[in-house]
């Protein structure tokens, strides 16, 4: 039967039994009392707890190319890029909601590997989908997640909680994925733990979670590191000095910089690593290893903020200075 | 100065000044804890209330196009039509979410424009934009909307919990928008008030909510009379008859639908209306009555819920019977 072929287009499956295909895949839970099917879901978060929601846009040919990756690979990505920014509170993911706009030639199988993929990350994360929107699109594969957490007010990591003589730290290493972006983009081969990095990130929620009352200011680390550090000192109204030679880096990544020197600041100023970029005071510097230690996640202290404005940065070559480490202009052209 | 020049184009004004214009339209409201510039934000709902969440995505020559409507009613719209799924629940709105994926050339008045108008009609619904997401689009203006309400968990009115023998009703009038739509669409004049009732739909967040705890199930009239109450029957697993002369007309529709006779199914099958249509127990008469009269909305009682599945409809020209009135197949091509 036409609805059993898994190639099938999705304009001859139509609407409504996609969805039924979406809903057959979930298990329920006790805090989502109405999911989806209906104009809204309903859903509960834990008593004393705030919610906490994050959303984000991923545009074809703007955020992904669907000839770098797998559909697999893109179902995992949207959801734990979204866990990151739940990571990135010191919260616990609870629901989820995604939005596709599909192109009619988009295939069943195509899909199904996105959403299985998608669903699959999310519930590892105790994160369960309770509705969204799915719509034709002639743009392009368009995915929106938002996604909604939760956690105790007066313990979650905001951006603008760092003070004078913070330690500064990150989890896990940094510039694998931006490495990976460059050599894609360069149509060059990439190493298989930077192309695993680039399209298999993972959100840090474990650490920040333990983070949570801990670190002072914390975000995760999308746009690249020094301009997410930049948002922790334009929030907290600090500046910062970073010693480049304590970033941690991968070894498959420090061998590939020792034949390409030239590309060292891909590491400070690429994004998508989705590690945690935190500050803490220095009296928190037990509690903040013990949190890692737990969490059994690698972390690095890499400088100080200062009350100084700007960001000053240690380097072999000496020291460099940005008045204004603002991220990437996702306008410019 | 170039940032106070309102034609530029976003790519020069830049994504971090482009969200400080947005947040300073914002006054503040007191369950949001931590609004825009976080990872996440963080907000409340009443203590004994469920969150609602509704989830849309609008897309450019797909939902709308740009030569049709101004932007400041795109703005009003993409505000209204997700309001408009908190009150089909009976909901309150609370909180809402603005992703924007924009075209380099888009320029910073025609964003105000749209940005204005969403958040006056969200705040006249007492929703506060709490967060969201903007990026670059190469694929036309994408719009996608979180909104978040909340109810009394006993008291929403969901699609799945009419009865057999319940009444049907629905608000306003049906089939404005769609002849407005189908005129656009034949580049043929448009009489105002369908016009108006097409860019400008109103949520029914006040009937919504007198209805919570009243009508046993309820949709917002999206993808058009028959096709939604298509979702409330499939959910309640029941069938109904309608009386095509009971559903209610403007003025201005009839008098179009005279001169154009063989139009009158726009009126029953079109959609965008965001009028609600829902069901009560005929004990509850009275009770939908006062509902109405305080809302001061006007409703129509258009037929009764059958054990029998399928739609009949009662025509001047006889029964015409549905054994499946499936919605909009948006992937249809």
């Amino acid at each position: 039967m036409a609805d059993e072929n898994k190639a099938d287009k999705l304009s001859t499956l139509g609407e409504f039994a996609f969805i039924d295909t979406i809903s057959a895949r979930l298990d329920g839970s006790a805090d989502v009392l109405l999911g989806i099917g209906d104009d809204c879901a309903a859903t509960t978060i834990p008593a004393g707890e705030v919610l906490l929601t994050s959303k984000d846009l991923l545009i074809e040919d703007v955020h992904f190319k669907r000839q770098w990756c797998s559909m697999s690979e893109l179902g995992h990505k949207s959801a734990a890029v979204n866990l990151s920014d739940i990571a990135a509170m010191g919260g616990k993911p609870r629901h989820c909601f995604l939005g596709l706009g599909l192109p009619p030639q988009c295939r069943v199988d195509e899909v199904d590997a996105f959403i299985a993929a998608f669903i699959a990350t999310m519930s590892a994360a105790g994160c369960q989908l309770a509705g969204g929107d799915t719509c034709a699109s002639r743009a392009g594969l368009l995915i929106s997640v938002t996604v909604h957490g939760s956690g105790v007010a007066s313990r979650l990591c905001r951006r603008d909680g760092a003070a004078v003589g913070d330690d500064i730290y990150v989890s896990g290493t940094i510039g694998d994925s931006a490495v990976a972006l460059y050599l894609l983009q360069h149509e060059q081969a990439v190493p298989p733990h930077l192309l695993r990095r680039h399209h298999r990130p993972e959100a840090r929620l474990a650490l920040g979670a333990q983070l949570a009352g801990v670190a002072s200011a914390m975000i995760d680390v999308s746009d690249g590191l020094c301009a997410d550090l930049g948002h922790i000192l334009r929030r907290s109204r600090l500046g910062a000095e970073i010693d480049s030679s304590l970033v941690p880096l991968s070894q498959p990544l420090r061998a590939w910089l020792e034949q390409h020197p030239e590309q060292r600041q891909l590491a400070l100023n690429g994004g998508e690593d989705y590690e945690l970029l935190f500050t803490a005071a220095p009296a928190a510097r037990a509690a903040v290893q013990q949190a890692a230690a737990t969490a059994h996640t690698p972390i690095s202290r890499i400088g100080t903020t200062t009350a100084t404005p700007g960001l000053t940065i240690l380097t072999a070559a000496g020291v460099s200075r940005r008045d204004n480490p603002t991220g990437f202009n996702h306008f410019a052209r």
